[in-house]
């Protein structure tokens, strides 16, 4: 259940997104790293928040209790503490598992991919926060997916008002993650789970309603940062300033245009420490054509500062920023795409059938193929000792292969193979 | 324990050495599939002989019965029946998991890489199946592993020999089984296990003595084929009649010079039904130089004409052939020669690093590199406000990244950029 087996077809098309994601993280200079699928128990526990009781267990068989991978940012985390790196410009790609309720046909699956690009390392506030941006923006454009937006926030701004909203501080997890909620349900009901659920005051639940309904760009940092309550917290002030730095790397860049400094944006996981971003496509609404609605996120991702240092036995912290590319969703909607374009992707690279008009000419057409094969050449035959031309070359044109090499009694005693193009049907001897 | 990290020069070799092994793939016509990590444990359950044991459970969470999956044979055989699809060649290359002893020295984890080509459907006797041997021929002679073996046998001759031998039919599978271990252990060890833990008759254990020990080419099939007894088995005189046929494939595929045919060659799996294969390499023995001596198996395979079946609600029948690269022996094997050699893989496609030799250079250094990631061009820069020089130019030596894009003051002001070529050291203005 919430799993999928890939047919050829998807396997293509998910191979062909693949490239395009992992070209991208190339293009900014990442090496790849794999890690097990299979991690101790002990790493993932606490570090997703409510998604800790998704986590898959394996049985007791004696030795480790071990889980399957969550994310894989927490595995990057462990192998960097692991091995006592403290710089790093890695992708990965590979799957993860969700004990989650699978909603397949929006592609929510309990295993998935995720394309991950993280930047670990001690460097100059946001240069490599707004990198993270750009992979995200070069990613979506390249992959013409239509309209997006890239939503920033800091968990320090968020924290701020927490704060200065009369929050205490044991809340502000429980907090974050009901405020995440806002993308899916309206304020109101938001608002309600604060009080009832989170035990927040109403008071400090309105003041957190003033703040986290407020989205802009520059503007809105600059008044944020005028605020008379928010400018007087130390970490509201922080995140202010690097959000501000953020932005201006952002417009050299060239990309403020798709990002939208959005103080509802929350994230759900419990290792977020600074910047958070999430990437969501824009669709026109079919009654409203000027307005567009978001048809979920496609990408997601922030600084994570603490979390090498949960790994380190001295605790030596390792600050790490990352995105990871929601590589399903993409998926499904590709899928779609050609599915309604009625494009046929090709499963195999074939480029020639060895084939025969007579019988009797296996010997030869083993003998071809396998010189074929020799020289590189991506060929195949019928398994059949006798098989007709006609069926030889319906299978050339049901699978796409472009040419045919024919050798018959004639070919086989003047020395030459026949090559005819199927779509054409030209032949020559060679 | 047992699983591994892979670092990025390990990710880069494995990275080169699987699609090595894919290019084969796709060179003879295959298409890719993919399947979960996760199958019902049902479904594994009595495909794998002793096996069995090994098999990863997951907890109950609620739900199904879930294993992490032993091999790629199963789920393709599953994955057939499920979509009733009868006729196939395809490759999947992906992790499988075994709660075995590791001896990770040897290459050997409880987590590991299995790259499978198949063909499936009714075809023409030994067709496809001198295709499986010829792709292990053209992978192991590609990746220069020195000389090597591939071992034939057949599933059919070996149950021929055990009937002849006067062994129960009940008792093939666990008889097999054990010949299996002639490659690791002396016949006398076989044969006691066989009359001891199996149960056989000792008469029937020496007369199976005779045959598996028994290895050679053409001749050697045409004299099993005049041998008294076998020669009235109807299942070995079928295996013996495929077995020559597969020869003269072989011979056209000009391949046999690294084939032997072995009796001795049983395989553990219980799905095999025919033909049974292992590639060994051979290595110069340290004492006597004119001996090869084993150096454990790096590819294997068979053909499995009821494996589908099982999965059918009907019983119908899908035959396969298929081969399965140990890619994790040779893995080994090429990171220890790597490592001799001295030579450092990159593992990084960079071709440009953005850099500056004055300070508050930032904002132009983002705007250049920002031009080049929009033009398709593999760039990176440090994360540095204010990076010296030296320390620029040191990356790019130490990471192979050939050039340095480098932009200055003078530079910005006559809109130029000044390209270095790291190693000689010139520069170009553009």
């Amino acid at each position: 259940q919430g799993t999928r087996d890939h047919a050829p077809a998807q396997a293509a098309l998910r191979d062909r997104l693949l490239s395009a994601v992992v070209s991208c993280f190339k293009r900014h200079g990442a090496a790849a790293i794999d890690t097990p699928v299979l991690e101790l128990r002990e790493t993932l526990v606490g570090k997703y928040g409510e998604g800790t009781k998704l986590i898959y267990e394996l049985q007791d068989q004696g030795g480790e209790l071990l889980a399957l991978r969550y994310d894989l940012t927490v595995p990057f985390a462990r192998y960097l503490a692991m091995n006592k790196i403290t710089k790093m410009k890695r992708y990965h790609v590979a799957k993860v598992y969700r004990r989650d309720n699978p909603a397949t046909t929006r592609g929510r699956y309990r295993e998935f991919y995720q394309c991950d690009f993280d930047i670990a390392g001690q460097f100059d506030p946001m240069i490599p926060d707004a990198e993270c941006l750009k992979i995200v923006h070069e990613i979506l454009s390249d992959l013409q997916l239509g309209d997006f937006v890239i939503k920033v926030n800091d968990r320090r701004i968020l924290n701020g008002v927490f704060a200065v909203c009369g929050v205490p501080e044991s809340k502000f997890i429980p907090a974050c993650c009901t405020v995440d909620k806002l993308d899916k349900i309206p304020w109101e009901e938001v608002r309600s789970e604060m009080v009832g659920e989170k035990g927040l005051s109403p008071e400090a639940a309105d003041r957190i309603g003033e703040y986290v309904q407020l989205h802009g760009g520059l503007d809105l940092i600059e008044r944020l940062l005028q605020d008379p309550k928010l400018s007087q917290n130390k970490l509201a002030k922080e995140g202010l300033g690097d959000m501000k730095l953020l932005f201006e790397y952002l417009t050299l860049f060239g990309i403020t245009g798709k990002i939208s400094f959005d103080l509802s944006l929350a994230r759900g996981l419990d290792y977020y420490t600074g910047v958070i971003f999430e990437a969501v496509l824009l669709q026109q609404e079919k009654e409203h054509v000027e307005e567009l609605v978001s048809v979920g996120s496609v990408a997601g991702g922030g600084r994570y500062d603490g979390l090498v240092g949960m790994f380190d036995p001295k605790g030596r912290k390792v600050p790490c920023v990352g995105v990871s590319i929601g590589i399903e969703r993409i998926f499904s909607i590709l899928e779609q795409r050609l599915e309604a374009s009625g494009e046929k992707l090709r499963t195999t690279e074939t480029q020639v059938l060895v084939a025969t008009p007579q019988k009797h000419m296996l010997a030869a057409r083993l003998k071809l193929i396998s010189e074929l094969w020799d020289a590189g050449i991506k060929a195949e035959m019928l398994y059949k000792k006798d098989p007709k031309l006609l069926k030889q070359l319906q299978y050339c044109e049901d699978t796409g292969i472009p040419l045919a090499a024919i050798v018959g009694e004639q070919e086989l005693a003047d020395g030459v193979v026949k090559l005819r193009d199927v779509a054409t049907r030209e032949e020559v001897r060679m």
